[in-house]
């Protein structure tokens, strides 16, 4: 690992400075550096302990699998996000999987589970920060169940629709009617159903490229925000 | 505080020893026990923060409440469990409110969050321990949403059923289809519904005392258990 590298660590674990010199080599010699297309699985075969996730560039999203292939979107990843989920062997409290796909091309430091668990073995604060950035992800997967859980679904699909576009720009958001409901954990019929509905009330206008948004505002007046 | 009192947090806090004498008499000086009626609130309101929870007697059930009132039970804790989400305002990576109830006449530890807070600033295992016990509970908590968002109803309120009788003995679940309702994050109709479904395929007696399973393990195959 590069100079480069080891700069990007130090800007992304908040508890560097309680490393010492040998930890961080440890760390940094026990972390490789995978670039991943979009698309492709990074994390899920039951079992199975990645390490923990360091993003360096591109987009991960993280989420559920059922039994019948039915997706649950839990959160997404972006530059400098750690995610210690895919490490459950070393953290014991953690007994469910999740999958993470790339969804852009991406790069990604994957920290070694061994080097991780001697670490937090050793220095309580490694532990710790570990801990808290579990806890923290626990807050953002609450808040997704909820919308799942409480929301109904049209509130939903204005909320996903007006949340991609912030994220791409432009007016369109292109994805299919599948991906769009593989990603609000709902079936494609109900979402085919609901963008009817919309199309109806001169909210979108629905073609091959994907879902144009004719009316932000009225949408975000639909969706309760 | 008592002996009896102390006695019983040495034994339900694993990180008891870490704690100096001085830690540990601020810790008890700051702790009250309330008795708690079954079916009264104990943490609920929004922004409120409560403090942990140790259980001496009885049991609770935390649940999520949405807007409209629908409730889903996350999980319930029993005799010596600890529980951190009601001390929000100590643990800052929690950012949602969850609700708590008496579900049996309880008697309930409640650790002052000032006290709690110096005690995590200070002492680093202290945090640790607050940490990991949130990350059990999320774990447990996933597992409660999986049942939820993956599986069909059929199968819930079989293992539902099933786990009471566990619980409490006999052949009947004393509850109203209001409740298991309730407990199972679903509506009244569905679950009356699916109970009369049950009853139709002799694997439970419905009356007004509640529900009678007449076969066990019919009914456990049907959760597919």
């Amino acid at each position: 690992m590069n100079e480069v590298d080891s700069e990007f660590f130090r800007k992304s674990f908040s508890e560097w400075a309680r490393l010492s010199e040998e930890e961080k080599r440890l760390i940094v010699t026990h972390s490789k550096l995978v670039r991943y297309k979009k698309g492709q699985n990074i994390h899920g075969n039951k079992g199975g302990c990645t390490g923990a996730l360091l993003v360096k560039s591109g987009s991960l999203r993280i989420y559920l699998l059922s039994d019948e292939g039915r997706e649950i979107t839990l959160f997404r990843m972006y530059e400098g996000d750690v995610c210690m989920l895919t490490a459950s062997c070393v953290l014991t409290s953690i007994t469910f999987d999740v999958f993470v796909d790339a969804e852009l091309d991406s790069e990604v430091y994957i920290v070694c589970p061994n080097a991780l668990g001697e670490l937090m073995r050793n220095n309580v604060y490694v532990e710790n920060y570990a801990l808290r950035k579990t806890t923290e992800r626990f807050s953002e997967v609450m808040w997704t169940m909820q919308q799942i859980l409480f929301m109904s679904f049209d509130r939903r699909l204005a909320l996903f629709l007006l949340k991609e576009l912030e994220k791409t720009g432009g007016d369109t958001v292109r994805l299919t009617q599948e991906q769009i409901a593989k990603y609000t954990g709902s079936a494609r019929e109900v979402v085919s159903r609901m963008l009817k509905y919309f199309a109806g009330e001169k909210l979108v206008e629905v073609s091959r490229g994907g879902v144009r948004v004719l009316d932000p505002a009225a949408l975000k007046a639909f969706a309760g925000d």
